[in-house]
């Protein structure tokens, strides 16, 4: 099968490149940038041997191409204007907010700019995979979530689902710098980002909120989220400790049952009761582990991901496998790293 | 003037012995420590040098000094049996939790252990420099709040006061490794806390809630607190981000003349309306920078400090000038390092 | 095929545990510690979900499981008295450096202390993989070599077996923490590593000097290699800077052909001439990238691995790959992850 | 006495703002940046509280101010056009490496531009304080050392001006990311950096490797430098390894005598026989600590220095301590921070 990867000098980009390099149903990657055409693959992205031994094309060069499965990790706003051509002949995984929303305006709040492509709102299927798994098997746009939303939204889900919490959600996201992308700011620095932790974009400021609080609303179940991230002197790596009413006294077996009714058989989510799940547990893995802490009338939930795989590149590639009917884990680890 | 250090080799301590050698007031120095009794200090501690030119005495000799100020910077409950010997002789600052607390059992609940000397509740002042300033000027004994409660309770202590805010308070706070002082454990190796991030202790297990708890119920007005602190890897810092109900619609116009009120003549308190304080801002200084967002029916409060200076021994010091009537200041930076 | 772990705790053992459970040849795992025997494996190593179900078992109970392949993560000295229960029935893949030595007293000079089973001495391969390959095919005694080994001899062996270098060597090393250990010591705790380098154990005191010095006295060529190590703040890598005499004048096409001749054909040994390597570019990867520049008669040259997999696991894999016959990179990844 | 900085949004010029704002001498300063002239300075620094209440001022504003000493932290080649109008009037002490060289073709070989000012060249005393420090005393124009230079040089000096150094030296510097400057390059991105050690710009060319050589030049011992610096994950500190041969057998004892002859009463050059200097034992002070191991006939050194302080701004300071005829010491620690 043939894959093809959007924006590939990006942090997204250049591990979708490893992830397909090393995935057994792939036997044919093109590497598209704009900045890097005609350069040798491996020259560009040192970290790279004896996977991809040719040039970075440009979109144009992609028709020929003709990719089963395009991913694009390009900057918010910067794919629309190709997917015309590939719409119906390769399936869009999308790893940007371009198609997330159903709403223009939901989006054009959120992201403060024009939608250039609304005709696209509403087409694509959420890729949170466990959660949307038979419409992804089905659809030919992917919206890949953001690594914020993935990791607020697995432990909430079911419990919400299951009208344990009440409405008011407090979460507190902490995440690691490649979130920021691979971008010549003074603010990415590792002078400036060393040695320090600091909130930002908090609450409505924050564009994830909004994506969150519609997944939430498509419960059916009231909720108001108050969210606000942090940066961490990380590379990878994603906390989420969300606080939340409990509507009525609740045991840690009641909760567990909710946990293991949802995400019993899933093979990326460890759920792990009694113990805070810490971001290296995760990092390398597609997995988001899960635990939580009742205090009285409130709970802690406890949420960890790896922003750039089960919050980004990973469950791209997870959505391509059920998509295209591979084995879902297949190219991806459910162990972390050391 | 004298002043001793218990506890000399442990970060808390080291950073004292730093702070009094720098300090204009302080002739001379004891660095008292069990472990390293007549070891030269600078060979203990190789950052020193023409600084502390003797050895490291041990408590016994400590009476022979007769020190005008003792620090204790021992683990919890150790220095207690020493007390009875420098009780007024000495000012005694404690940057244990050992005196932190009025009743017995509100200690031994948060502590899980018996307090051995409980004459000695109650009777010392909490070292909260900027709330009981006129208390500690007459105080020979003053127990140092912990990083926790004092950059917790800085922003929280006027809204509360002002009846601003509903009771239920949500903090998160994000603390550098330091915090966990200079023990051999496997969970403070470099390759475990590197690139990891993780909530612990959470809400009712962590003996800080119990101890910010007291500090907000001595404004009489009612709050209930949910306290979850992480690590992240950082030296140095620490991040609280408390999030709670206002009681009614109020402007940034009003929060803004409030911490005016209480806080406009610190020295050590940043007000930065508008923008995220981040921890770098204020490492190496004893500052505490504060700001806050509010979203509709809620309010983010943000704080900063560097964990070891206003949350530990810069306090103590900032307290040592209250109590002897020096320039608050002395000694101490009000600006972060880079 | 079964393979066995000892030492499955600590961070070699714990990447074993890991490589072993995606490799595609291996059926079945023992995970062999003694501090935690008979607890659930993911349990005590949380970043593993879906990879090991069973328990820790002692090594008593090893026998019985009758594994193919042993790979010891003990520390140096602790796994002599088990080899005999299996010399001959498995394949003994140890990464410690009880087996490296031909000679018992240079061990014991190297260790300072005496080495309890030196019949096994001179009877195991040295498991530099792509200088002894031949000889791992045959042999059921590999001795893996250290780190800092692997990372200086590999761009050094072919320059001196080509005559291209005179015998005064100066080789200055840097690696991350975990070459260290996962041991509960001051010395390795995040603030004391963190915003911290050092030289330490150099020249004459490390060990590692005479384990290099060995190889490359069997190259029949004079040298002299003066061998300094330094800590610095990363979990993982290593870099090697060696600088060495030209024996005669000689062009970067005549090192790059050099380095052609010996290493084109490997899939693990990146040179990447006119750049310096970066230890990122092969972090997750059994990688060893080289690179070179000539300063008049002087050459330096640069090496980059990650000091867990081809300085440890990684390699401990690649030679159970040939020793099986298996394809030399099944289960190891040839790129860097970000 | 009034100061001015030029350059004062960048790292080093941030550190000379807070240097000043704590130094007893000085009453005024005034903060130069172009790109930041009528910005509150403690907006646009938010590190600094209740240190310096104005604005950002520009050149052309600086005449007015008549400043008794200019610090320049401009890059090179930027300050020289403002020379002319203080020369005479200010002392000044440049941080860049306009002034540093003699030969006008040794800067523009190094630097590979042309000199715009070279009738500067050879005016300014080369600013290394131990060993210029009478010319110090009575210069207008100082040029101070670069951080590898400095860290390099100290240990090296007095070796080579004894005769006891071989010509041929090896140095391999680490250095922490801040040296790099406050640019925004993708190459000094967090995420490219931590976890991340490599060699960059090494032997012939690296530019300080011909600053460092003409100083050695300058004891007029023959001597032949190979100098590879290394960037590893750290805001700040310097680790230089130099490796000499001994031009006949020499004692511990011989060593320790001559560094005691030179440096023996040095208040920031500490001297730590037997064991090697961490850079972290001087992270935040102006020291430099120096160590040695000898190896038959061949030499290591080791030398660590904050390339902010020693390495930069502390050596400016201290530069204007020495020219001024204050304490040497004034407005600088001694003692590393945590």
């Amino acid at each position: 099968m043939k894959a093809a990867v959007l924006g590939a000098t990006g942090y997204t980009g250049m591990l979708l490149l490893r992830l397909l390099s090393s995935h057994n149903k792939i036997d044919r990657i093109a590497a598209v940038s704009t900045s890097a055409v005609g350069k040798a693959i491996e020259t560009g992205d040192p970290g790279l041997y004896h996977n991809l031994d040719g040039k970075y094309i440009s979109i144009d060069d992609l028709k020929e191409f003709q990719p089963d499965v395009i991913f694009s990790a390009l900057p918010h706003l910067a794919s629309l204007p190709f997917y015309r051509d590939f719409i119906g002949k390769s399936v869009i995984i999308d790893l940007s907010a371009d198609l997330r929303y159903e709403n223009q305006s939901d989006f054009e709040n959120a992201y403060g700019t024009e939608h250039k492509a609304p005709e696209f709102l509403g087409k694509a299927v959420f890729g949170l995979s466990e959660w949307y798994r038979n419409d992804i098997k089905k659809s030919d746009l992917i919206a890949n979530p953001g690594c914020y939303p993935t990791c607020t939204l697995l432990p909430l889900l079911p419990l919400l689902q299951e009208e344990v919490l009440g409405g008011n959600l407090t979460a507190n996201a902490l995440s690691g710098i490649s979130g920021a992308g691979k971008k010549a700011k003074i603010n990415n620095l590792f002078v400036e980002r060393s040695e320090n932790s600091c909130a930002y974009s908090p609450g409505k400021t924050h564009r994830h909120q909004s994506e969150i609080q519609k997944e939430l609303n498509y419960t059916g179940k009231k909720s108001d989220l108050l969210f606000t991230p942090h940066l961490v002197p990380m590379r990878r790596g994603m906390v989420v400790t969300t606080t939340a009413e409990l509507l009525k006294p609740t045991s840690d077996d009641e909760i567990s049952s909710i946990f293991d009714k949802y995400y019993g058989n899933e093979v990326f989510i460890k759920v792990t009761p009694g113990s805070q799940p810490e971001s290296s547990h995760v990092w390398g893995s597609n997995r988001c582990d899960i635990s939580w802490q009742i205090n009285n009338k409130r709970i802690i939930l406890f949420s960890v991901i790896d922003n750039l795989l089960k919050g980004a590149s990973g469950q791209a590639i997870q959505n391509m496998n059920i998509r295209f009917g591979f084995k879902e884990s297949e190219g991806l680890r459910t162990w972390g790293d050391l």
